[in-house]
């Protein structure tokens, strides 16, 4: 227990630089809040793009980081929920479980806490909970923060690892994994049998493809640039590979679109480009075709669509973290995970002690790594 | 029976030419057609955009109307599905009932026979049945053309009135208001209790607001930049009305999103216009709103929308005839008229005798009927 205490901590200073570990004091959680000792974080490409963000005034200086496991190390006096020494995840979206959008099944974006990005704490003087050595605030990153020690966290955003499961494991599941395989199971709901293509394989992509095994689709259509991603989305239940650099004058839509007979059931656009989001409709089914947006356009570009080819039966639809409700969700891919329904380890293919995080930096960004576990005590 | 005999037809000779009622010969029904003696035609808005149609060559002469009713006056030798003397419905949409998407209770595209712009038959010989007195072809309409005593049809397109109900309701089925009403209760699915909001107070969008009553939803606010939209729309469920002429400086969506404490659980698109389903989109909720297109896009424009917006649980969703299977869904509907639990009657608000046709143009176009019935024997 450390009342307010020094903390190591992975601080961005400007945007693109890298970390410097330094301490930081972590004051103590407030009437809604738990304080967690960190155990391990994997590195997802948000933080990437939050590192290399400079459009965001006074975004800096931050501690980056939301794909962690931690051990409850001391709860505000409101939080029934969880208890010192319990193994938990923070998670970037938050449930309330009260509100009309938590009692719905259709909605995973709760309206009590709708998804922000706040440079402090969701609830009590909301300011932030990190101090540099100046006596300067350091910023919170999309309600987690794990690239320190100790962190703070909204009970609202805190889910039980109420199964024993390796840390680094339960870790995926708290942003891009649940993406991806929520994307196929809870917002596309695919159907055994189904024909999906995923477009881009990264950490997103893969997981949909494995969500997409996990449900029981007949044929799972990668499309990269990478001819790598075939090897190795085929532990991820990927069937077939189309490299998109290399289909000559055609179309990616004319490709898939022949090699299944007219589109596919289901599309997944798993980068967060405009011009592929319109490549997956194009290739997706007339009739029924549903397109599932689950990257973050880069360039805030809008997504355009034929209206005449959407009316033939076709829809799009997009979700936050697949749609998934995360203290609802997450036990449940946690469940399938230890069933061995689900497979996660091959997510995790590098890991590195705290002190060498800008190598798991370097490794995402330049396409080596899926997930690098980063390791707070190593 | 006239073997092959003189029939009236209203002959579109050239795009926004007067009709001219003059005499065409109709051939006999081939293997897998039907001939049917026409009762009666509700005149459709695509009727007018394929009689103003330039854009399409050799479209013309042709003979348009396609939500008719008409007696079975004779049949081809592999037609079992309806006898001599039955009352039928020919729909522009076809169901062959066996295929991949006929057998899917998501698609009702069949893709055996899908929807085309055909300027004779879809079977046999593919030509058309209709030769005027010089000798030539007189082109058939998507898959029906009504505006005849006698026409031919493929018995895909045909779909039995088995009970007794008017015939210038049950024409009324054949496309327009099972558009909108199926649009509401298979396409989208209205949940109980839910706010819609429709966008174009048309046959179709009036249909859309009657589906949703019929679904049970709890509030259904009308958009439309004719005021007398509002008391026309109350028959058919609207409880609310925005003159999207009236809101000053504000858009469209943020009127809706006041409204609805956020934005409408359904939005149906019900005009065909790019820029007003990215109204529509914008005034769903947050969560899980969804947007459904029904109008075909005057312009060929794509429809645009924010790609982060989409990520928030919103999906847009397209679909003819409402997305429902004309065998399957119109006798259903049928059924819920008979029950009075589906407002037809007052669709109805003008008639005409066939040589007054053109008249029925002119109130559909200047906005003065929602569906004018145009009677062959008055």
């Amino acid at each position: 227990m450390i009342p307010t205490g020094d903390a190591p901590a992975a601080v961005c200073r400007a945007a693109g630089e890298r970390l410097q570990i330094e301490e930081v004091v972590v004051a103590p959680p407030q009437r809604h809040e738990v304080r967690i000792k960190i155990i391990c974080t994997s590195l997802c490409h948000s933080d990437i793009t939050f590192w290399r963000m400079k459009a965001i005034p006074g975004l800096f200086p931050i501690i980056l980081g939301h794909e962690a496991v931690g051990v409850v190390e001391s709860v505000g006096e409101a939080v029934q929920e969880v208890a010192v020494g319990d193994t938990v995840l923070p998670v970037f979206l938050a449930e309330c479980g009260g509100c009309a959008d938590c009692r719905s099944r259709r909605s995973n974006e709760c309206s009590l806490f709708p998804f922000a990005m706040r440079m402090g704490m969701l609830r009590g003087d909301e300011a932030a909970r990190f101090t540099d050595a100046a006596g300067a605030a350091v910023h919170h990153c999309i309600n987690v923060s794990s690239f320190v020690e100790y962190t703070v966290v909204d009970v609202a955003h805190i889910v039980k690892v109420h199964k024993p499961m390796p840390p680094a494991v339960a870790a995926l599941l708290s942003c891009g994994i649940s993406t991806g395989v929520g994307g196929a199971w809870k917002a596309a709901d695919v159907e055994p049998g189904s024909t999906v293509a995923i477009f881009g394989l990264g950490a997103v992509g893969l997981a949909a493809a494995e969500g997409a095994r996990m449900q029981g689709a007949g044929r799972i259509i990668g499309v990269d640039v990478n001819p790598e991603k075939f090897e190795i989305g085929k532990k991820f239940g990927i069937t077939d590979f189309v490299n998109s650099k290399e289909i000559g004058d055609r179309s990616i839509s004319e490709v898939i679109k022949e090699m299944t007979g007219g589109g596919a059931d289901y599309c997944f656009e798993c980068v967060g480009l405009a011009s592929l989001m319109a490549d997956a409709f194009e290739s997706s089914r007339s009739g029924w075709g549903k397109t599932i947006i689950l990257g973050v356009e880069k360039h805030g570009s809008p997504i355009s669509v034929n209206c005449r080819e959407i009316l033939r039966g076709r829809s799009i639809m997009g979700a936050f973290m697949g749609g998934m409700k995360p203290k609802t969700d997450i036990p449940i891919l946690m469940e399938k995970y230890i069933r061995k329904e689900l497979n996660l380890d091959d997510f995790i293919t590098h890991e590195v002690g705290f002190e060498d995080i800008n190598k798991a930096f370097e490794l995402l960004e330049e396409g080596k790594s899926i997930r690098c576990t980063i390791w707070m005590d190593r």
